[in-house]
């Protein structure tokens, strides 16, 4: 099944600057696409630090088990990532797969075992056959460019409709340090597992425990706020590496002023690959965005406003165009959620529509109908008992996403 | 929009017996509907007890609030239900309708305006025209009638495709005693809010804080087993009336041995409707049962069991009769409740499918394909933690349910 690029996708794919060192090759291993690379390896100059999150789901891949498990090492020299087969529910074949690619790469491009990390994305349950990953990376190394990023982008895909990139650059004290990034992520494609990816680099010299707490802290704020559809894959890994060689003083502690040009930076480039991956869910026509405030704390406001982005009554009245609101309050109010429904304020695409309990006297259908018909939809809600705030992304949920999920095999 | 009548609906409405004393009267009020009942005047003889349910929703409609209210009087003697209108996010207005309402039946058929349940269903945010209420009760007074149960639950729906039905009988001590009841509910229908509404009639002798214990305990079997799309509504109301005509010796307390007949027949009839309301489920075209077993404890069975029942990826693979059984893995997974990925035994329509973590070496696909194409499907899953069990009934997910939601308006 080939499918349309989504609507919402970017004009292009950025241009992604070089990172010193870090350098990119794929190919076609042979394992389950045809005409298309589906094998990527990404080599980091030694002492490069590395952060990771990953998924919260109580079934990881076995790529999951690894990348936490060698995590504590702190330090990276590869990265394996395969698109077609997932390599979850696997058992102990999944974990040799692993540990092959692992000894393998790390004896092409030097270093352990212990620093190189794995991801795999496709089908659950199958077995991935692990001598085309390791037949095949030997004749990877001569590949190896650092001008490479967008190949790497689109290795990683698998029902994507195109491929997502982001670069930003800032300074940490007078160095400017340059951070890049790709993701993939379209929600759940039959047969494939859902599986959101992200990897970013940086030239920054940041130490590794440091580098984790700016990641997870990003991350809440990034790819957490993101969902297609409420399906929480078994593959979802997201990894910051730093080769350290930007020249800049290291920072003393994630606190540190020095950082906060990083931070924004990092922060920026992961939320425009979280909307991008919105942007790319399965079936989207709009790109809806919640605005949640007054809530008892930011994490109520998240849980609110994932309450409201995985609503699949208010996605498809916004794929129907219509400003049904009234699923929007039943949403907040399922949330289990602190809201004050008799202070409840209400406006879509900035029309407000409901304030103190009850709907706007002056509100008419007719001021929204045109916002309704728009790409983007923006949706603020302030349940009237806090200061708590957040913001999710989503899309529609379109007979798109049924065709894609139901349709394929058909 | 006429729907087309579920495939999964059962041949025809059941014979309800009458219930000495509960009589009903159905009427048009002129208020959205035409060419239907949308009125319904339920009325109770004196000493009738009474048990509720509502919805958990923080944002609950009046006549909820209502019901809440009113519920520790512990007596009733009339029900009144309107479809076409929710009476939800209305502010005062709202409130009013309810009170007037109330008044209105009570001066009717005597009793205190506290002893008048109200429920509606349809338009959220709308203020209901209250005068088509309460000028239509009193023509409504003449048409009461023991016999009028299939009319009752036909005026209660909104975008139904069948009324819902059961009855049972049970004997406490030597004394048989007749319980009957009626339910709607659909999902989500633009621009309607869902709404599960159910009434249950018994002329059984049992005080009403013995009722309400019996009515609590069943619901969490039946009911808040059932999902169509997670989103949970702002009217969900369940009523259990007891007349206490039929002779039998008042139990003692809601252990009696005297209630197990009772206790049971309960839970058949509203299993029974909760299993019709799947099975009306938007755009419904398999009825889905998710049996767990193993989990540390009955609650987080039903967590599980309902993280499967509201996956989007599972109901769509189902839709599409695909055993992609690695997103019911996933499911268990991202429910956040305690399971042994290395001990999960899978089966769907009783075909093993995969043990102790990988897949099943015996399995062979076409085992389960012809299974997939019925309509009856059962997924049971032992997460191999403990003693836990729970069951969830849903519907799969189809392009049924995007027309219905979404295409609505146009």
């Amino acid at each position: 099944m080939s499918l349309p690029v989504s609507p919402l996708a970017p004009a292009q794919f950025p241009t992604l600057p070089a990172i010193s060192g870090v350098r990119f090759a794929t190919a076609n291993s042979g394992m389950r696409y045809k005409g298309r690379d589906d094998l990527l390896l990404a080599v980091f100059p030694e002492g490069t630090s590395v952060a990771g999150v990953f998924t919260k789901n109580s079934m990881p891949g076995e790529p999951v088990v690894w990348g936490r498990k060698i995590l504590s090492k702190g330090t990276a020299r590869a990265l394996v990532v395969n698109s077609g087969i997932a390599n979850v529910f696997t058992g102990a074949a999944g974990t040799e797969t692993v540990l092959q690619t692992a000894r393998t790469a790390a004896e092409l491009v030097g270093g352990l075992p212990e620093e190189v990390y794995v991801a795999s994305t496709g089908v659950i349950g199958n077995k991935v056959p692990t001598e085309y990953i390791t037949n095949t990376l030997p004749g990877m190394m001569d590949g190896l460019d650092e001008g490479n990023a967008e190949a790497a982008a689109k290795a990683i895909l698998t029902t994507d409709t195109f491929a997502k990139g982001a670069t930003a650059t800032c300074k940490i004290g007078d160095q400017t340090v340059t951070l890049s990034g790709f993701a993939k992520g379209s929600g759940m494609i039959a047969p494939d597992m859902a599986t959101m990816l992200a990897f970013l680099f940086t030239d920054a010299n940041i130490p590794s425990a440091i580098l984790q707490q700016l990641l997870a802290e990003t991350n809440e704020k990034s790819f957490n706020c993101v969902t297609v559809d409420s399906d929480t894959s078994t593959s979802d890994t997201a990894l910051l590496f730093a080769t350290n060689t930007a020249g800049n003083t290291a920072p003393s502690s994630a606190t540190d002023p020095a950082l906060d040009g990083f931070r924004a930076a990092l922060l920026e480039i992961m939320q425009d690959l979280a909307i991008q991956i919105a942007k790319d869910g399965e079936g989207a026509s709009k790109f809806i965005t919640v605005n949640v405030t007054g809530a008892e704390s930011d994490t109520s406001a998240k849980v609110i406003a994932l309450a409201i982005a995985n609503s699949p009554l208010v996605k498809t009245a916004i794929a129907g165009e219509d400003a049904n609101w009234g699923r929007v309050v039943m949403a907040v109010g399922k949330s289990g959620e602190k809201a004050d429904r008799d202070n409840l304020r209400l406006e879509i695409c900035g029309v407000l529509i409901a304030e103190k309990g009850a709907p706007f006297a002056g509100y008419k259908e007719e001021q929204i109908t045109d916002h309704m018909k728009g790409q983007d939809i923006t949706i603020d809600v302030d349940v009237a008992v806090g200061t708590g705030t957040s913001t999710a992304w989503t899309c529609d949920l379109t007979h798109g996403y049924i065709e894609i999920n139901a349709d394929y095999r058909s």
